[in-house]
Parts: C-alpha cells; structure tokens; sequence
C-alpha cells in the first residue's frame, strides 16, 4: 500500500512512526508546508518520502489512502478532495469542526464507498475494551453516571478551544463503552488568556435513560489527571490511565434501597462494602492498533470501529457544547443523531461493511 | 457558660465531645427525641444532662447559648425561638434551608445583639487558613479558576441533596479565601435513587472578575476524594485533606503570555515548570477551634468568622444552585448580596463585631 | 472485675480508655510515678481511681490482674511481683528485656495458673488475621520471603533500641502467620544519637525451610512505613497499614520454573503477571479488642491468644538480633525455642488452656 | 568515529539506539552471536553494519572503541583484547566479575593511555546529580544512613545473583555522591529458583565515618520500587524514580539532640517538623548522555565521569558482599581501595585525566 501523512506538527510524527513499522506499506509520504519538519522526519526515516504541497498527492492514482493530522479547521476541506478522489481516508480526532461538515463526509465516503476513519486512540485501548465488556457483562449492574477528568499544563491549541481538544477522548469513550447518544449537553467554561477559547471547562452529557456523564477538561491543572469514574448500581469502577500497574479498579460496593418504605423516617439506604479488584491490562500500544486497524479496512473493504458516523456523533456533541458555552451553560439539545439509521452490517471478515458496498 | 446542644445524631456528638472537654462550659445539656441517643450521651460522658424537649431549655434563664444540629429545615425555627429569647446560636452548616430564612436569622441576631455563628468547619482548619494566606500574598498571581471534588459513597441525606450536603464546605471556604461572592450559579445533577434528592451534581460559581469555579459533589464514589484545586497566573494549588502529610501542594507552573504578537502564526505560549513545595500544617482539630471560637465570641460580644452573614451568603448561593438543577443547568442570578452592607467593625478584642452593639 | 494499669505515659493511656469503656470492668485503677500523669487521666476519665505507689496494688486481694505499661527493663521485677501473688498480668510488648527473665515469667504463670499475655496489638487486626488465613490456605503457594519495613521519625525510646522498639511488631506477625519459629538472625545497625541505642537497624530472620525474613526499622524515616510483603511461589502479598483503602493487595503474580532442562542456555523462567486483588478488610480497634481478649480470658481461665511463650519467642529473636548487631551482623542462633514444648490444650470455650490447669 | 556495539540481547539496543542517533558516529557495527538480533538490529537501524564474531572487530584498525554488553563473566576477556589493541572501551555494568579483573583492565587502560568506561547510568540522570549538590552543599547536614530499595519482579539473569544484577546501580549512585568507599560490608539473601543465584538479598555497606548504607535488592517484589532515602542530621531526602513527577523529595524534618544533660531521664530529643520540597528535575534520556560521554572522552582523551576506577569499587563491594553471602551475613572488609591514590587530574577540557597521559 501506499499512504501518505498530512500534517508532521505534534501529532503526525506518531502516525508516521507507526506507518513505518507497518508490513502493509510499501510507500510512505510524509507531507508538510514547514521544510524543517520534513527533514526531521526524513532524518528519523531515511526511508519516507518527504512533500511540501498535499495537492500533489491527488493526482498520484497508486496512492492508497491519507492520514491528516493538520489543525482542525482544515480536516474538513483536505478529506473531501481527497475522498472525492476516491481516496481512503484516516482523519485525527475531532473528525471536523462542525456537524455539517463532518455529515457531509461520512455522506461522501458512503458515495465513494472509501474508508472514513477518525482517530479516536482510546477505542482502540485495552483497557477501554476491558471496561466495555465489564459493562456488557452487566458487572457493574445499571449505570448510574460517568464521570470524566482530562486535565494537565498544556498544550493550548490556537484554533480550538480545551472541549473541542479534551473531551473528543471522553466522549468517544463514552459513546463506545455505552453505545447509546445523550439528548443534550450543557458546558461552562472560561477563556482566560485568548478570547474564545476556552481553556477549562465542565461539560455534561444528559441521557434519556437516566444517565449523566461529567467531563471536565483543563490545559491549566498542574497535575496530569486522566481519571474516569463509571458508577453502576451494582458495582463502581475507576479506570485511571496515569497509573502504570492498575489502571482499572472495580470496587464491590453500592447503595442497596430497600424494597419498601411507608414513612419518610422509615427511609433507610443500606451501603454495600467489599472487595478491590483490579483486573490485568494488556500492554501494548494503542495507535499501532489503531494504524493497523485503518490499513486493514483498506484492504478488506470494511469499516472502521472508528468510523466517519463515530466522529460525526462526537462532532455534534462538541458543537453542541460550544453553543451552551456561549448560552452561560443553558441545555442544548443534540439533533438528528438519534434518527439516524447506520446502513452498516458485518462483511463476514470480522468487520462491519456499509451495506450498499461489494 | 451553660450550653445546650439540640440533635444527637450524626454530628451533634462531634460537637458535645469538644464542648465537654472546653474548661468555658460548665454545665452542658444534650437535647434529643430519642431517649436512646441520650443515653449514649450519658454513658461517654456523665457529666452532661439529657433533655428530651428543646422547648424546655427557651425558658432557662441562666442558659447562654446552644448549638442546633438538627435535620437542616429545622434549622431556622428553631433558631428563631433562641434568638427571640436572647440565646446565642451556633448552627451546623448550612444556616438554614433558604435564603429568606437565613436573612431573617441574621437581621434578628443584629437585632438582638446576639452572636449567630455558622459551622463552617473548614474555614477553622490550619490548611484553609494557609491556603487564605498563600492567596492574599499574591503567591499564586490573579486566580484564574478554582476546581473542587468532594465525593465518596455515603452518606444519604433524606431531606437535602448533595449540593446542599457537600457543596456548603466547598463553598465556604471558597467565599471565605477569596472574600468576593459569585454573581450567578449553574448546577447539573441527577436524582438516581430518591426522587428530587440529586445525590451526584456539578455546580459552577461565575464571577464578575474573570474567575470561575467547579464543584463537583457526590454521594455514589468509589474512592473518598477531598480535594481543592487552585489555578493562579504565577503558581498552581492543590489542597488534598485526604494526604495526610503534603496536604497543600504549590506547583511553581504556570502559562506566560508574550507581551505582543501580531499574527495569529506568532502566537505563542511559553510554559514554566518548576519546583513544587508542601508548607508544613499543624495539627490540630478544627471543630475543637470552632466550638472555642463560639464560646470566646459569646464571652466577648464578638462577630464570629463564620457569622449569619457567612451563612447566608453560602444559603443564597445554594438556593440558586438548586434553582438551576430545575432549570435543566441554565445560569442563575444570586441576588441582593452584593448590594447588602455588613455593619460590623473590630472591636478591639481582634473579633469583627456589628457596629450597633455595646 | 478490678484492674489496674501501671504506668500511664505513652501508651497506658490507650489501655485505660479501652478499659474504661469495657462492661466486664467495675473498677479500674490507673498508677503512676508522676502526679501529672495520673491527674490527666483523672480528668479525662472521672470514674477511674489513681495511686503512685505500685507497690499496694499487691496487697489488694480483690484485684484481679494489672496491664504493665512501663519502660521495658522494668516489665520482669513488676509482673514477677504480681504473678506470686496471683494476680493475672499483660504486659505490654516486648515481654521483658531478655530471654531468660521471659521464660521465667512464663513458668511462673504456668505454676500460678494466671493468664500471662503480651501485648503483640498486631495478632488482634482484621488485616494480620486475613494475611494468616491467606497463607494457611495456600493461596499464596509455598512462602519464600517476607520483607517488612517500619519506619518514621521518632520516638526515640531512651532504654531500648530501634529494633527492640519497632521490630517486635514485625516479628509477632511473622510468627503468628506463619507459626514456625526461625533457626537464627542476623542484624546490622547503628546508634546515631546516643551511644549503644541503635536507631536504624536491618535483621534477618533465617528458617530451615528457605524462607528468610528482612525487617527494616528506623527512627529515622521522613516517611511512615508500615509495610509487609509476603512472597509465595504462587502469588504476592502486600500489606500496607498506612493505606487506608487497601491494606492488603494480592499480586497474582510470579514465576515458573520449567519443568526440566538439559543445558544452561536453555533456562529460563517464564513470569505470571496478572489480576490484583484487595479484600475488604473489617474496621475495628485492635487494642479493644486484645483488652476483651485479656479479660475474656481471666474471666475462663483459657490461654490468651498472644500469651507469654508467644512474647518469650519474640524476646529470644530480639536478643539474638541485638547479639548479632554486636558482633558486626554475624548470624546468631536461637537457642532453646525449638525444643519447647508447648503445654497447652484447648478447654472447651474456644480457648487454648495450660494442660495442668483446671 | 568508528565504534562497535558487542551484544545485542537485552541491553545492547539501548546503546545502538542511542549511538545510531549520535552525530559523533559515522559508522556503527553491531556484533552478536545469535543472526536473529543482528537482523532486528538491521531492521530497526538500516544504516548500521552487523557482524557475528567480534574477533573481526580487532583486526580493524579505524575502530575506535567498542562498547560491551555481554554476559557480565565475558567482560573481562574481551575488554582486554580490545584494550590490549589500544581501543577505547566502554562495558556495562558491572564491570567485571572480579576484583582482580576490574583491576587488571584499570591498569590495562592507563598504560595504553585509552578510556575505560563503565556504564553506572544513574551517574549520568538529573536526579542523581541533584542529589549530589544537595549533599555537597550540606543542605542534609551530616549524612547519617543510606536505604536504598530495588525490587521488581524479574528479570533473573543466569550468571549473576541479584546482588550484581541490581546492587551496582545503589552503590554506584552512593559512591557518586558521598565520595568515600566503605569498609566492610554484609549480605544476606536467599536463592529460591536456582542454586547459588540468590533472588532477594540485603546489603549493608559500613563506613568508618559513623554512615551505614543499606540495600535491599529483589527479583521477586509485586512492585517496581526504585526508592533511596538519604538521611541527614538537618534533612532527609526520597529519591523515588518511578514518580514521574516528584522524583526527588527534600524533607525538612529531623532531630535535634539538646546541647547537654545531666540524668537519664532528662535526656530528651526534640523533633523538627518542616515543609517539604520537590525540586524541578530535568527531563533526558540519561543513557544518551552516557553514550555522548564516552564519545566525548574519546575525543578529548579524556578519563569518564564513570571510569575504571569507579567500575573496579563497585566490582570490590559486590565480591565482599557475595564472600558474605556465603558467611551467613558477616561482614567482610573491603580490601585495597583505601590505599590506591588516583593518578588523574583535570586535563582543562573539563575532564579528568590520567596524569600521565599527553
């Protein structure tokens, strides 16, 4: 195969990194405006190829498929020509900077019948799978309320604020681990060193089965937090990934209600204490998985755990929160993504297919 | 002294311990309607008298003051009635259940020239205090933003939710570091096992300055989280109460803005990491210093730190926040507190006191 | 039943408040040297009676037995005195300063028919008692080491030295967990403050079956430590006393070693790593429940659990260590413990009794 | 420069990895017995040459030097052949196996006038050397002990216990940073998975100036633990390097002896309890500055931070701890190092240098 990175700043030299080690390239393009980029990763990979203008690649017709990990706002307008082209296309999380646009990609890959993957890394952990079958399994019994901490100094980005830079991570958690959208969102936050762009805040996701999930994201913490809380009836689990040997701990306790109670004085909640357990993690590094996964849906016509509608759906939370952000906090609802049908099904490989593909 | 402290529940022992043990009191009444937890009274300590009926302790003239820890609607009736007999009050935080309430307490301890005082517990620990201190200093620059978890499993309130259970602490001492009061107040929460009773909700504080600050409560964490995060322009702080040794820690980070830029390509951030330092804190009980603190006030004719005005504005605050739980989040005015004037002035003894009394 | 408590400084105290509060006790008399002493936990506890003089404990013929709290060189002339004269006794750990004054005591109680218990607080927590049913059910594997750290700044003890001081606690858990008594023990020390106190110190204990014990102690510490880890061929155990959560953690965890191999080059072990477990443990105070344990077994006549052979083998290893720390880490035997048999059998009430008892 | 990497197992691809990034090297060879290594190596660095039998290696006569990380009881011959040919050699650690062979290359080295360089690591980190300075400026007072712990759960090496497998980096980093080489030392250990390899052991090195160090090494612990405590008469110090954040901890605490007494019973200590501290510690990659440093020497001509010298001391601790090993603990001098006077002084590059040398 032959791919091609777009963007070589922060992000992009860890595709690439991973490209390289990968059986499935035989060419690999590393494109980028800044020349000293380009040469640092050339010196790194003395075997990539190295291109100032992303334009050229259009024309190149044995090119497979693109990586773009440039600043958000220019996601959307790279992947369309790139898919109109019939390209492949693996897009760093958030997929785009607004709900229509993200739609209209996942509407053209669907056309072009290409691979639209967002990269949404935690989905491909094995400790977010590890939580997803605790879930399923029904461990931890009904869930009650998520709650998320993604803070740490840096790194400010200047065309996004910290919702749109943190939480695509939480969320896409949340919507893997859960399956279902929330009906609303409300955020608050502050910008304090550059209007607009708010550099801590606390967004809420509101479910109509009960559910709340909390996200609160920071570039300003001195501590580096990456905590998630999973509250369940039955059981409670915190999955923090700082921590190197037990990053998933399932405690044993709970509220019981009683079964009835005829007066208010009567009303006693007994509490449940037990055991710790804190299950083995398998260690290995996600965005290998990740890059693997984006080259094997290539090859075998399949869509991504990770597809265009999984970013669409963070997209339209994150536009959400950026609207109830500028309403003081006010609940803003999330339209059109439960109405939604996805016409995917499994190809047979393991994979699931759009249904209209070979 | 002769004091009486009505409710022997869960908190009123805490403050008969303490109060047995001051060489101010000499005579010491615990009042209950259960005969049971009066007797658990006299068995730890002998020396206090048991009382079933608080109405009894109104009409003892010798009596100078009681300490009400009763269920929180209680709070302003009985109250009330002490005042009106020229009783000084101590009342477990928060004062009262409303804001109207808890003015009409305060207007009626002016009024009578008695001390009102609010347990307000962490506004007398040594951490808060040096926290108050490292902040006035200037320490840590202009404060950006303040971020508060107080969560762990338990324990069910069956009359206030969990914003009016935890958040008072958090609250308190954030009104009580930074001296300024919030203009409007946004609260998110759900209700999973008593109907109208949130028992997991994440308040934010909005200021006119610029700062804004996150509290999240819970009554269903697995792990018990104490923990304060202070975010300045010069330093960063964290106040874990959980640490036993390095409660307080302060990060020398922070973000530099450049003095000019003219592009948008220009702009740059600059970060600072450096040292972190734990200040040592004596030890000591708070709530020992609190009970003492009622006793000196009422012996001096003093203002208390936590005051009925304290406890007001923590009320007003609450009041809102509850406001905004039913209005699905959305930003809710605090009203009439910046426009109130406190009448108090030092009066010598190094206690504030208000400027009508002796 | 009447007791008295001699010796009221650093943890008498503790003993006479968990007297106090016991039903079996009608009176209680607290002795010590120092009249401030006495006025303390005159004040503090009202009902108790005080004396200075020990000596006219032994007259009183209707006391019951005394809690020898006092320096350690002390222990062997006061409890002799009480055990002629009938009269039940616990001392505080270690049992006397040396083997031979131990054993003594122990005979004497044998002959006299009075319960002799020591105070090893450790044998009567939640934790050690978990840790010991762990063991004795296999699921550790075969044991191979212990290794336990206990450290902290100060107090420094001015008669004994740091492993006389902190080490007896080690050594009591060992022992009770794992019955067995060791064949010898090195130590390895130094006296920093004041000449022939060791103030941190390294001991070995060594068994015949390969196991090997490491018992660090300091005074000397910037840190609380309190930590044992258990090593089985099977799983890891870690007990840390200062966790409040998690006292205990279970590492599935170990190696394998090959069935066979023919050559050098072909060895190799294969690692197990795995889940982690923390079972909850239950919260309670030890000391209350190893001062019931004394009464109980006064009131029965049975053979307390940590009675006097348990705190003359804790003695014997004390001595061999301090030995060993003389002669510049050499091992040095235990002598004498492994012929001992033990005469006790259990009487009926759940208790183990002296066999030449009623 | 022309250098090659002898051993590509376990640690030797840190070294290529390090030496392939280095601009001071225009060819790099990797030798390895087994062709599956070199061809990973050739994989990974495709600039780099590879080579089965070293032998070849010392017939090259643009070779500068050779770095060796072999099995620690084939150091010696092969350093010797290449150092016998007037290479530069740099070895792993330990150095040799022996006192005698450490010493044989020392001298082996400064004949040929070529560097001899032991790869201590720790010498090379930011924290360690901030230690140094913190020491050296007093700022712990008096040094009384050293506890160092190094505990995981493998690797077992086949020729060496754990003892030479993880001690040297404790006694390096002691070394380094106090200057002074102990007297004596003891060991205690125990092999539990194969003959004569002790997994688990304790070491104390002995001083004449009143400081003892100890050293608990383990191949068997549940968890990573890295940690030094350095204690002073003013200060301690917590060197813990699994923290990624708070490497180092500076704990103004200690005691403080009162200047006389007259009576056993006024002897009293006093405690100082003070802030705690955290310096910012540099973040590199300490083997890369090790690696630059041996190129560097070679340069200059040079004698290393970690030359022969060092690696020969720790070789003469590690043979009297595994002597004491096999004496059941006691300790056994260390015999030599006191007396050998060092021939290096400052060369006015900012390295020592043989004083016999150009």
């Amino acid at each position: 195969m032959k791919i091609a990175v777009i963007g070589c700043g922060y992000w992009g030299p860890n595709l690439i990194r991973n490209f390289v080690q990968s059986h499935k390239i035989q060419e690999l393009i590393c494109c980028d405006l800044d020349p000293n980029r380009l040469e640092r990763m050339k010196n790194l990979y003395p075997s990539v190829e190295v291109l100032s203008d992303y334009k050229k690649l259009i024309e190149m017709p044995d090119l497979d498929g693109v990586a773009i990990a440039t600043p958000v706002k220019t996601h959307y307008p790279i992947a369309k020509e790139f898919l109109a082209q019939g390209k492949h296309v693996f897009i760093e999380k958030p997929l785009t900077h607004s709900h229509d646009t993200a739609l209209e990609l996942v509407k053209l890959a669907e056309e072009k019948e290409k691979v639209l993957m967002v990269g949404h890394t935690f989905e491909y952990t094995a400790a977010v799978n590890k939580i997803k079958s605790i879930v399923e399994n029904g461990e931890l019994g009904k869930i009650l309320y998520i709650s998320c901490i993604r803070a740490n100094l840096g790194l400010f980005q200047s065309d996004i604020n910290v919702v749109w830079d943190l939480a695509p991570h939480d969320i896409s958690i949340i919507l893997y681990i859960f399956g279902i959208t929330p009906i609303s969102v409300n955020s608050q936050g502050k910008a304090h060193f550059k209007d607009g762009i708010e550099d801590v805040a606390t967004t809420t996701l509101n479910y109509d089965n009960g559910v709340i999930a909390f996200i609160h994201s920071s570039w300003l913490d001195p501590n580096k937090i990456r905590r998630t809380t999973v509250v369940g009836s039955r059981r409670m689990l915190v999955y923090d990934d700082i921590e190197p040997q037990e990053k998933i701990k399932i405690y044993d306790k709970g509220v019981e209600v009683p079964p009835y109670y005829d007066t208010f004085a009567e009303f006693q909640f007994s509490y449940r204490y037990g055991d710790i357990h804190s299950p083995r993690i398998e260690d290995y590094e996600p965005l290998k998985k990740e890059c693997e996964h984006f080259l094997a849906c290539i090859q075998k016509g399949a869509c991504p755990l990770s597809d265009g509608y999984s970013g669409l759906r963070v997209v339209s939370i994150l536009e959400a929160a950026s609207r109830s952000l500028q309403l003081g906090g006010r609940s803003v609802a999330i339209q059109g993504l439960k109405s939604m049908k996805r016409k995917f099904k499994n190809n047979g490989n393991g994979f699931l297919m759009a249904s209209s593909w070979k």
